[in-house]
């Protein structure tokens, strides 16, 4: 009888592999960790989210003990208010990030069924075989953890999203000796976040956007406007230290940025001084060089606060002729082209700007490659799975763990869906499980497929051309010319002709052809060929073609 | 009388400035510079390119004396085969840039008709009253150019794009004595390029990515795959250069890169050893270690020769263990997650890949905050427009000409469409002209406008929902339920019930409406506020409404 291994299986990224949402299994356990969601990539029209298909696990259900969630981020809790109805299992997080689960769950009014429990470094919880402890780690938010867990083959750690800081702004830094103590025991297991594998030497602290921030509302001649995510709490904190260092206000702008702060400070994870904290619409009593506004839109999110303040959309606040601008975070891939023409909307206006290019006005949460190797010494796991990360960063991470000494063969770069098998002594991939994607479009989770995304791709490109063609109900004739409507294909007036033209085409086409009564089948082929290739000739534009026969 | 002045007018760029076309106008005479395409930006669902609107120039055709090309990228000569059949004027460039022009308009058959003249540094061309001489500039495709152009009231220096490059590998160092000799006589105006106007010190030499070739070629077990533009004939030379060093045989893929090589070997721009260019289907009587592939692919194009050996694709060359790819080229903004993409394919499959965040495999053509000081130093110029660049570049490239003295009030910022008027003491913005921009989608030029686009943009997003209502010709009464199909709307099958409904909804609306002969206009209106809201409601899905009215 061989012995019962350990299965890992990173489910659900999109490019990002494990990142989203990890399970780990030992016989008739499992135990998952995080529940994220993903941002839809540019061919996924119209698509709102993208969450992990859980097919594995509700086939698993009863071995199910729990989800543990290592920090409040979108892409580790964002897919709860989808699974958690079908998984009902308890869901174990620190407070800030039970704080966010919950406003989470109330806007989709999955809150009241939900089981959610607290736990905290220091403490273990049981879930069936697994013995899991988080341990305190820095990252963009506070609260954030790693995770030790102790299963009946060894100690895997599980590093969550993490970076070294030793002069973090808020919660605590990593808590290495505990990892130390940990490594000198042995582990079985590392799995350690890839996201900056590619990056050499060490993340800066967040100290240097302290400095930063420092320096400018020091400088600034009129008001201070700072952008960033609004779950970047230590980063809401250096704005209000440094704006109370300068006798300045803080105005907080925009609903998800308001309901993040007031959160943390009633939880405590932001602290302001007194009187510190105004009203938007008192703004206007305050002079200028007394002011600091925080808003959300630092990616040029059409809708956020900055980008209706920069087109002088918003109610309470436009650029004026002095305003410094702060953009505190640098562009997710993919939203550059929205951030530079906010950044060049707002230098049309005036403003000075400081943005990653021009200042150290923004430090990444994830750990460069000497932390990452730092971790990997201090942990001096058997097994080494990199993950969070796309597959190149991984791959990398995987090479970094070589040289610290790991053994090759004890290395796994997973792709979603992978099944790890680890015994004490090796490892192996035994398999693969379903790890597809599912879209979330409007109210519906899942229906979105192959079909609706290639159409809507389509028409995207080229536009549609509906035809009507009507036969008399008796004879099976064609009766007059077919009509034809087309939206996002061409210039309707510019191209009368043309349509004309291939309605005159298309007449003669079928009527020719029809001795004998018109079949349906033949027609809709009929007509698509002859006008794709119609279409094609005159325009190089395919539309989609959609013929209806109807008898009158 | 007011003295005549001096007009100058960017032209056509979609983020950038002046970056595809700029007019300069002195009475009767109108010089343009450059005639450039744009790609188009994300929104511009199906667009294949965007070129300059040259109504301005059209409506002064008999004062228009002739296009000056700085250089043969795309974005400075790509729009000639659609404006040049319609101005009709000499066009100047230097003799590469010639040959790429060439290539261009015989793709078009707009070759023929062409008056296409060459200049070289040292001569003057007289347009009118400018007389222009080009001098050497170094960017990253050689023969490119700066313009000097006396003007009836001063001396105009145009950079064209460039960087300063001491050791440039093809071409002549940008000519600096002659910009100092023109700065110590006087000059009234400078254009210069201001995409990096954000980036402080000095651009690497090209040198610096030789180095890294030579290093990877002798180090790499295998074949070496280098994947470019095909247009950074120096980057070939450096590629030809490091293979031959190390006795590899270079192998170039791909139609557009095979072009380009060939032109450039023919007009002596590319020198090569003989024997060491193989032809591709020969590649396979090599050992790996003796091979170097020169691909397209840089960017992740998905038809692209990289992309299709990556994808096992490629009728000649897959990637095998061991081989070593060099992606030299930084990903253009909106490419990388293409690019990312492709890097991960490249991993997967075991092969080593160097890329511009793991080494010094790609240095850019512009210059870097010093260079642009420095030709502000030289030129010495009384007025200064930064040109070629995103409105912030321009912003900061102004606070760079500040900064080394030139008068504030004698900086301007434009925008595309600006008219600048130039005296000998003064300069002001005067007008503003007409610069939108042409979309070319297939065949047709220009007959996409915004209704097109917005429905595609509206297909692309929730689809579309063909309505076809039946009505008895003689009553006027609506004639069984009305006939409904969608497309990229949503899943018809697990919808179906939905879909069914719907029909019910308008088949009670509209029979209960009509005690009346139904009108068109009414259903129309009518059909749409019922599906839209019942579809929102169910879906929260916004699909494009088409109703068609058929008497029977």
């Amino acid at each position: 009888m061989t012995r019962p291994r350990l299965k890992i299986i990173p489910l659900g990224g999109l490019s990002e592999i494990g990142k989203n949402m990890l399970v780990m299994e030992y016989e008739d356990d499992i135990l998952v960790i995080d529940a994220g969601l993903m941002f839809p990539e540019e061919e996924m029209l119209g698509i709102d989210l993208v969450i992990p298909d859980i097919s594995y696990l509700l086939e698993r259900r009863d071995k199910l003990r729990g989800i543990v969630i290592t920090h409040g981020h979108e892409d580790h809790i964002g897919a709860l208010p989808y699974v958690l109805p079908q998984l009902n299992v308890p869901v174990y997080s620190t407070r800030l990030t039970q704080g966010l689960i919950r406003v989470k769950l109330k806007e989709t009014r999955a809150l009241q069924d939900a089981d959610l429990r607290l736990f905290s470094p220091g403490e273990q919880v049981e879930l069936g075989k697994f013995k899991v402890e988080p341990y305190p780690v820095c990252h963009s938010i506070p609260d954030a953890v790693g995770l030790i867990i102790q299963t009946p083959i060894g100690t895997v750690v599980h590093s969550g999203d993490f970076k070294l800081d030793y002069t973090p702004v808020c919660g605590k830094p990593t808590d290495l000796s505990r990892l130390a103590h940990l490594g000198a025991q042995g582990s079985l297991l590392l799995m350690s976040d890839s996201t900056y594998a590619e990056l050499p030497g060490y993340t800066p602290s967040e100290q240097v956007v302290g400095e930063s921030l420092d320096h400018i509302m020091a400088n600034a001649p009129g008001r201070v406007i700072v952008t960033t995510f609004s779950s970047l709490i230590s980063r809401i904190q250096q704005v209000i230290d440094a704006a109370a260092k300068h006798q300045r206000h803080v105005f907080v702008v925009g609903r998800s940025m308001n309901d993040t702060t007031n959160m943390a400070l009633e939880l405590g994870y932001l602290k302001a001084p007194n009187g510190i904290l105004g009203q938007i619409q008192n703004v206007r009593n305050f002079p200028a060089n007394k002011i600091v506004l925080v808003t959300t839109g630092s990616q040029g999110e059409p809708t956020s606060a900055l980008v209706r303040i920069a087109n002088r959309d918003h109610r309470h606040v436009h650029i004026q002729r002095g305003d410094t601008i702060v953009l505190s975070a640098t562009p997710i891939p993919g939203n550059e082209s929205l951030v530079n023409k906010t950044l060049d909307t707002l230098f049309k206006q005036g403003a000075h700007v400081f943005y990653d290019k021009l200042a150290r006005v923004h430090v990444h949460g994830h750990g460069s490659q000497e932390e990452l190797k730092l971790l990997l010494n201090l942990v001096k796991p058997r097994f080494f799975v990199p993950v969070h990360g796309e597959y190149r960063h991984l791959s990398l991470h995987g090479q970094l763990a070589e040289s610290v000494g790991i053994t090759k063969e004890n290395i796994f770069v997973l792709e979603d869906g992978d099944v790890l098998e680890i015994g004490a002594q090796s490892g192996k991939v035994t398999g693969k499980v379903g790890s597809g994607h599912v879209y979330v479009d409007g109210l519906s989770v899942g229906d979105i497929g192959g079909v609706v995304l290639r159409n809507r791709r389509m028409l995207s490109k080229d536009g549609i051309v509906v035809v009507i063609i009507a036969v008399n109900r008796q004879t099976g004739k064609l009766v007059g010319r077919p009509d034809i409507v087309t939206r996002g294909f061409v210039d309707t007036r510019e191209f009368k002709d043309m349509l004309d033209k291939s309605r005159d085409i298309l007449s003669e086409a079928l009527d020719h052809a029809s001795d004998r009564a018109i079949e349906w089948s033949f027609v809709n082929t009929k007509v698509k060929d002859i006008l794709e290739k119609f279409y094609y000739e005159q325009t190089k534009r395919r539309p989609m073609i959609l013929p209806f026969m109807v008898k009158v």
